[in-house]
């Protein structure tokens, strides 16, 4: 039997619905909704797959539009709770652009000699330069969530804090780098079966951090952190977008869409040859 | 019409037959030819696809097995001609793993500061770390092929280069490094044509460098560093393979095989549990 062709995949414009706004409520997010997408996870799984390419194509000329001297960069700042997928975004949705494009770091909890420095010390070394596609997995906002939750830093300081950030990210953002923040939000529900199978499989044993399960503890703390961060950090140059996550494949499509959007919104241009095209063919032809 | 299943693909050992030993003559290489595969374009993509997992998966393990201490890791040296392809293994290969566990760096001409120190300065501090693939776009090689070619470093200079390199090399496996370098090996005519495009698409005229028109000029003289690199630098420590690359999807199936025998030759593994995993069940089922 012939497979039937596969039926058009909806319309899928995740921003708007995902966007941190004032009046923001971090509890009102259901994280296993879909929100914007008409369909589910075979329809999800054949967009991510579908729209690998424009992903891909705007991020070559995003790079190469840089080689000209323009300055346009994107950051993808990716914060959630422990097993809310930040790694399988990196690998299914960042992981269909050309690496050489993509300036990956993951933040670990400070070492001395950072914690030596201001907070957005560490940070600052590891922006993308121009053309390149930065993803932060985890950030400065480690160091208003679990230094709040944790008591790790002093209140006051964890307040001046919000500031600085707003500062930081507008300096970045008036550099030419469009700051996309996307916080992962699963339910504790669904992080204690993404630990369960952590614990039952020994190939997964190596992922599990008993870490994790003390963190639950402070399950409403984070979240109450997340909200305040949210609310205060939300602006026009740098953006929080809330993808739910419970259901991977979902959070991997809206982070996607999430990125062709600011992607388009730069529309990077392909350069104009700064060399005689003519001429070289004819150089070429003689070589 | 149901599609018919495809056909299985045919074994695919390319390692003892690219390896240059003792004897090696670049020249006697057909750019054309496609060792040790006895099936064409489709079965290669199907094949490159189809190992994608196979590769996925022993990186994952090579990088779980570091978290428990082990030294392992991977350094795939890229070196080619222009226009021969190191992007796409980057791309169509690499680009299957894990982004968190590729440690990617090109080398370009080396800046003022990097002159200033020995040649083998600016490598060292981008080799992989323990459960990290490396992968060099370029390397220590350009040291002894352009700068040969071009007369940048004396004679002799060049002369010691190839020792220090084997005892660096050398080193570098003995603390756990497996060493695979790469040469793709392109025509001169095989070139032209992919520079013409270059010069034909509006959309790739970013990629063009006149330069790459003068190197022709001296192909014959970088064939012959080659040879002689690969003669001299050929070790067991850290072996060369040279890949005909004129057929774009048998230089990334060759790659990636011999990246998975490199890989499946660690054998890495799962790291035991360093943790109850009884009690870490409970307390999760309590949290």
């Amino acid at each position: 039997m012939a497979a039937a062709p596969a039926p058009p995949l909806p319309d899928f414009e995740p921003a708007g619905l995902l966007r941190v706004r004032q009046g923001f409520d971090l509890a009102a997010v259901d994280p296993r909704s879909t929100p914007g997408f008409d369909g589910g996870k075979d329809e999800g799984e054949r967009l991510l797959a579908a729209e690998d390419e424009e992903l891909s194509d705007l991020q070559e000329r995003l790079f190469a539009q840089s080689r000209s001297g323009a300055r346009d960069a994107v950051l993808l700042v990716l914060q959630a709770m422990d097993t809310a997928g930040k790694g399988g975004i990196v690998r299914h949705v960042i992981g269909s652009v050309e690496p050489q494009g993509v300036h990956h770091k993951a933040f670990k909890a400070p070492t001395a000699e950072e914690r030596s420095h201001g907070f957005l010390w560490r940070i600052e070394k590891e922006l993308p330069g121009p053309g390149m596609i930065g993803v932060f997995d985890r950030s400065h906002y480690e160091d208003v969530l679990v230094q709040r939750v944790r008591g790790l830093t002093p209140p006051a300081e964890i307040e001046q804090r919000y500031g600085l950030i707003n500062e930081f990210e507008a300096k970045i953002a008036a550099g030419g780098t469009r700051i996309l923040k996307v916080m992962l939000h699963i339910s504790k529900q669904e992080q204690k079966e993404r630990l369960q199978e952590r614990l039952d499989r020994a190939d997964k044993h190596w992922k599990y951090n008993p870490g994790d399960v003390n963190d639950r503890a402070y399950w409403d703390d984070y979240q109450h952190a997340y909200q305040i961060a949210l609310e205060r950090t939300s602006t026009d140059a740098a953006p929080w977008f809330v993808v739910p996550a419970d259901r991977k494949w979902y959070a991997r499509i809206a982070v996607q869409q999430l990125l062709i959007g600011v992607l388009a919104d730069i529309d990077p241009q392909w350069p104009v040859a700064d060399f005689d095209v003519e001429r070289e063919k004819l150089r070429l032809a003689a070589s």
